[in-house]
């Protein structure tokens, strides 16, 4: 039973059911669930991140960018303590000219004079024109997107909700950029940043090298169960055709991959594999040389419970963290992402492997930006004006 | 004795004389009592705020608009929590391209060090163009005006000075914004966002009924004593003619109208009556169905004293929540307001009534934008701008 | 030995040395040390700062300045509180059309996640252009400048930082301020700020005075050992020629000049004296009489350590107050400077002084807005831009 018992008949519903609500005509109406990233959506959202970067380089296209929607007026409620996020969807909105306003105490004042959380969502609304949460209440974005839902029937004035993270299950933002960098890497084109040259010149390396996310072998390394992080990438990946998903986590029910996201990914055609170590090996050859794209995470000591904290203190965490050596030993174009922050003490990716071409933890942090600000386009339906300042600008590209 | 030892001849003057001291050729140079907004400017800022309005609809009007004040930087002082007020001013402030900065935090470090209220206020002034301020620190925000006058007088940098809320005192925005919800409702405009449509269907139901704020039943319900919003609005609606106001109280001196402000209103002409449940009648009439305007408001908790507390918590509030049924008895077109927060608790103001036409508080809050865009307008002297831009783009309108 | 023991070996080296790296083909990279400001640097600063606070007078002049860079979003870092420094810096961003964000909490979520410090300000650099920021944290700035640097020797994104106060140790932005203050003042132009009318009438009193801020008396009075704006300002003063300085403090070690800054300054070619109160004379001439500058400071009770609080608390703080009769024995031009706050127990300057036309310290504290809009300008490389916008609006003006 949610705090939300009025839309508790809307929470019951199957996710597809759910899913469905926040889409219209092929357009999302908010940003709930990783789920509703479908393969198609997310590749127009790319290519929309791709035009906005670019556009960024100069000040005449970041003056046409500016323009996109210098009329809007976003609120930004994060309740939940974030750093990145919240400064990445700031930049983001500040790119499309979007004004940003902020409240962050979860002490709101409202609240202590007993506003309930939907009165406050619905007076942002009426001052501002999307609202992008991140909170720890179960299912509160999920329940703003319905009550606008509601208004937006009834004729009155109704605004985008983007969850941008919510208590230990969703962030869908998370998983959008995650899959930018992803697919930015795999485009093997000469245009992209990623350092890794053309696939041709690849292919001789690596024969049956393929562009785009399918035909790869993924490796998640570190805290997998408690990071939503993973749980909403893996899940986005698994729309892809053969796809591998190795799990390298210690031998701990805390941090192991959970049986729900493994039945998920199978059902859906994923070939699954857990491991202990980084140094572990698949049929004689070392993962690491097998593997595609490699994500790491940190172990989010902040979830230990007091039962378990002192056996996850006590795991020898060196099968799980990154050096020179692993790395080299790795396929010279497979990504490293992390979605950071990385933990400086335990050290699970070293600073030395910051100029390693492979290391894209920080461009996949700025990709963020990027691809946040293409969310925001498409919220507010001015991909046709993005394509129209990028087509003027660069006449010869797609 | 006030904190301002050298303003105190100052404050010791009569009303009157201190309002003219905010005024200069019949325009405000600071708003710092609800005691300042005549009839005449009243219609003058809901003229603006209806221009404003009508500007923000669409992307040109909005560019109109927000190039009215690009070259102007705002201070939100705020030192008293504030959601609504605050975020109100902020969404303002950017309609009009004015940019936004604020202090917030009581403990601010230039008060540490023993910096003196007024230096705070006059640095501010050195880098931002208008102070809205909000303070538990009795007459602050009028010091500071006269201090800003004082710098005018020798030539010095000075800025205009807003009252956003002083203690349980004065909060002449609020009275702003719910007038201009008072006069759009009592236009009568098929134009109007008012639901009730237009005058002369509504005067065959009731044949008495004219526009304005003139001959009309006010009706306040729940803490009237200890809320400055009803004060402030109260006093201001009293300078219209033929006003009758009812004020609806639990029976207990800490929210019955105190006895000040009822010989206040008496002096002006005002019928006064007080009840103490909606359910009440006068004459054999049941006053929900004889009141024009119902305000609710909500018992404010917070504001409760050691020894009143528990007599304040055992009254029985059923008579002054509303429900179904007596907004069914109410007149079509009386509007309820509510400055909100609503306690969610209590429940003054069940949610199920929120779809119902004369649930009027959560336009009423977005009001509070457009009515402090105009009041920022009036202050920087740029009403000619604005009704050019409207003139321009609506030619036919007033 | 610093928290950043990667960068230890650049830390080591000479002022000279460090200096070096933060600037290229003459101009600055980031602004970390005082030492930085050359007299040549000082200059076309000024000269800067004249053109923006000249535009910046009028609606068109403001629409020139916020297009010199709208498409640049900065960072502001300030986990060290402060105010004054903090909002002059907004100020002078949105002026020049810079889109401004913030982080102040020194527990940021990152932080509790065990991110490094180098990360934080690195993600920062991701999203933004510049990085302003206010540190406790010995040598951050400086490390965070050599990162930067790094970055850009391989290629990667690099963004200029700025140092807005550390610890107790440097604030050269204040330097800066005070500069600009200092040298408009002895500019002496009728077109100046200062009040003071044209060199011509003063030299028929004061025959030896000449323009700049060469051949001056500076007086720094009060708590000057802990004061790092003195000792920057003072720095950077010493490189004009035939300069004395007069150190007016009580007889207490915690706050006398200390002996490196003493002897910094004597084999730079300063006369440093020091006196024990306002009222001292030198020659049987008061020293207020011949001085040409007087820098006030606040006795910095913060700094107060337990076992000197007492001694401290107990000194006669009336040798070092101003009041009316010893302004009025000071030079007509003498500017009185203070870094503010002000200690409005102490009193170190009355209020009563303010409209005094030496009372130069409010125009010194909008002067820090100008000076650091100056910084950026500089920092961007767009003072060609600022010089043509300012040459087309004042066709006469040098």
């Amino acid at each position: 039973m949610s705090e939300f018992p009025e839309f508790q008949h809307l929470l019951n519903r199957t996710p597809e059911e759910r899913d469905q609500e926040f889409q219209r005509h092929g357009r999302l109406k908010h940003l709930i669930f990783g789920s509703q990233l479908s393969i198609e959506l997310l590749d127009r959202l790319c290519r929309s991140a791709d035009m906005i970067r670019r556009l960024a380089r100069d000040r005449e296209g970041n003056a046409d960018l500016r323009n996109l929607l210098p009329n809007r007026r976003a609120m930004l409620y994060f309740t939940q303590p974030s750093t990145r996020t919240f400064l990445s969807f700031m930049a983001a909105c500040q790119i499309l000219g979007i004004t940003c306003n902020e409240v962050r105490d979860p002490k709101m004042s409202s609240e202590v004079k007993r506003e309930s959380r939907t009165d406050s969502v619905r007076m942002f609304s009426s001052y501002f024109d999307v609202i992008i949460m991140r909170s720890q209440i179960a299912n509160f974005a999920e329940v703003c997107a319905y009550m606008m839902n509601d208004l937006e029937r009834t004729d009155r004035r109704s605004v985008p909700i983007v969850n941008a993270g919510a208590g230990s299950d969703e962030h869908p933002t998370q998983a959008l950029l995650d899959m930018y960098t992803i697919l930015r890497t795999f485009d093997f084109d000469e245009n992209s940043l990623s350092r890794p040259s053309r696939l041709g010149s690849l292919q001789s390396d690596y024969p049956g090298l393929t562009t785009g996310a399918a035909n790869k072998v993924y490796a998640f390394c570190g805290d997998i169960k408690r990071g939503r992080t993973v749980r909403s990438l893996a899940t986005v990946l698994s729309q892809y055709s053969n796809v591998t998903m190795y799990f390298i986590t210690p031998p701990h029910d805390e941090l192991r991959v959970d049986d729900d996201l493994k039945s998920l990914l199978e059902t859906a055609g994923v070939k699954v594999k857990e491991f202990e170590s980084l140094e572990d090996t698949v049929d004689g050859t070392p993962i690491l040389e097998s593997i595609d794209c490699l994500y790491m995470t940190r172990i989010q000591r902040e979830h230990n419970s007091d039962t378990t904290e002192a056996e996850i203190d006590s795991i020898d965490l060196s099968p799980f963290k990154l050096n020179r050596q692993r790395v080299d030993s790795m396929k010279s174009y497979a990504p490293i992402l992390h979605p950071f922050p990385r933990d400086s003490i335990i050290g699970e990716i070293p600073t030395e492997l910051d100029s390693d071409p492979r290391a894209m933890y920080f461009r996949q942090a700025r990709n963020g930006m990027w691809a946040r600000a293409a969310l925001l386009v498409h919220l507010f339906d001015v991909n046709e004006a993005l394509m129209e300042a990028h087509a003027k600008r660069f006449p010869g590209s797609a």
